[in-house]
């Protein structure tokens, strides 16, 4: 065992879990302790070489741990376990309920700080690298207008409030941008677009038995919030098709910006994502920032950050000298 | 006179120093307070309202200004001009020949912090933008082979470099993308190119009266480390037409990075420029860059630093409660 190594736990051991711990695997300076679960552990058999304990053991390891990768949901889990995990550990998560960042940032905030610990939120690709590209362009053009389209992909937001509805046994739902708004993006107007005009929704639905399709069609495409602002298709399929054609979780998108810097002086700026898995990318993304947070604990600080607080360089697993030879 | 404003100077009048005075302009909270010349400054006609002087009389200005933006040449004015500067003023430049960055940073750190200066070099699009995306994506995927691509842009050095043939009046070198090779990168291939296989040069020249078009082309093909490793295409043009067609300095490129975080599943990420004015897309983000200068000098820092040392927040005109609450 390598002592000089970052000392890793994750907690919760779903998609997002597991994208974490291939992430780590590839990571030479980092060393996975321990997965922390709200289940059984004795029921999480899939992990083959590191110890599963449950989340109340957590005090337990205070001493064990440099970061904790939080991997758990945004809606039901976050927000109570990451301010308990940040009074113990330094912390990494992917809260991206947009709405909700900033209360709970400083909810992590003060037991980040209380512990002495570093806790970066609401890291990711979106919010994450896509926040931190449209930040960093629109500080270098102020007037110009920033588009995020996302997608071709599936939103598990989506896809569960589809499952919701009575009479549905399983859906998946993508999220599809109009080419024909990115279009127009790139060529330089700079439209006040309605949400139906960026993005399209695309169901693909297992009805139960016996079940009225038009009736969860229209349930479907009524649905505010949700789906009633967009073009929403729905298309009906076995739960074989269902299985064999939407059980990945690809994701993506593209933030983009054109803007003039003199009249007639075009300058367009695109950044792409295209991703097979949106929970391993991801994970990639929260063990990368996690070497940022063992870091800048090391150097004394701490509290509740965001991505956008965090020099690019303490992610790198290389040293300074080589990544300003190297990369710069 | 707003006070509160970053009193904000440029030393050096070409196109770089006019791109940064138009993003000054769209800059709320920056005010140009003085252009710094090599030129006789009553030759500078071409600036309305900001006052213009000697280079020389840098030192009367310390207590005037918060930073200022160099924007001299890699080749001949910066290693001089910066380190003097940075001895006075927080200090944001374009540096940009690769190989002499480390030795640059050294020179100007050591002034820098006998000033109690913030000096952030090598700022730009690449160095730059392209290092911050290359350094980010090298993070999160430790294993990855990263690309950059450069154009269809015009590159000065490469121009300047046809200039100096015997025979040769004036010319514009464009460098050019060899598409085949980026598909292939998109596609997930990690090849190992030669510099002819993800390049090509295009060259327009204008030969002097009765010079020697065969010979002035077998020069620029032969030419050792600027051309004789790549496929070079030369074409003559008449004087009106190279001032007609080639006189913007339009540039570009993208980073790219195919990658696999588990056997089978893709990821890409693509961060793409097209520029239609390189001196004035260079100059917005080094006035955004001035913004940090100043911020990190406010809290007590000094030395040279490049953009992987900036936390993102500090280039953003608006408040950091804003940025997470609108940009995040």
């Amino acid at each position: 065992m390598d002592k000089t190594k970052i000392r890793i736990g994750i907690c919760g051991y779903g998609n997002l879990g597991k994208g974490v711990q291939k992430a780590i695997a590839k990571s030479d300076d980092m060393e996975l302790k321990v997965i922390f679960t709200r289940r059984n552990p004795a029921e999480v058999t899939e992990v083959a070489l590191t110890k599963v304990v449950s989340v109340n053991e957590a005090m337990d390891w205070e001493d064990e741990l440099d970061v904790v990768i939080m991997c758990g949901g945004s809606k039901e889990d976050l927000p109570k376990q990451v301010p308990m995990f940040a009074r113990l550990f330094s912390t990494v998560d992917s809260f991206d309920t947009h709405a909700k960042i900033p209360g709970y940032l400083a909810a992590v905030d003060k037991k980040a700080k209380k512990g002495g610990n570093v806790a970066i939120c609401s890291t990711g690709w979106d919010p994450g690298l896509f926040s931190l590209i449209r930040e960093v362009l629109q500080a270098i053009f102020p007037c110009a207008k920033i588009y995020t389209f996302w997608g071709e992909g599936v939103s598990q937001g989506h896809s569960d409030a589809i499952r919701r509805i009575a009479g549905v046994k399983d859906a998946v739902q993508y999220t599809i941008p109009i080419k024909e708004a990115i279009e127009r993006v790139r060529n330089g107007e700079t439209p006040e677009f309605s949400k139906r005009e960026m993005h399209l929704r695309r169901c693909f639905v297992v009805a139960e038995e016996r079940a009225d399709e038009e009736k969860i069609k229209n349930d479907i495409i009524t649905m505010p919030d949700y789906f009633v602002d967009y073009i929403t298709e729905v298309k009906f399929v076995s739960e074989e098709e269902l299985k064999e054609f939407h059980s990945g979780m690809p994701h993506g998108g593209l933030v983009i910006c054109t803007t003039e810097t003199s009249p007639g002086v075009k300058q367009k700026v695109e950044f792409v994502l295209d991703l097979a898995s949106n929970p391993e990318f991801t994970g990639s993304v929260l063990t990368a920032y996690a070497r940022a947070a063992y870091r800048m604990k090391q150097q004394g600080q701490s509290g509740a950050v965001t991505m956008l607080d965090v020099p690019p360089i303490m992610i790198s697993p290389q040293e300074r000298e080589e990544v300003i030879r190297t990369l710069l």
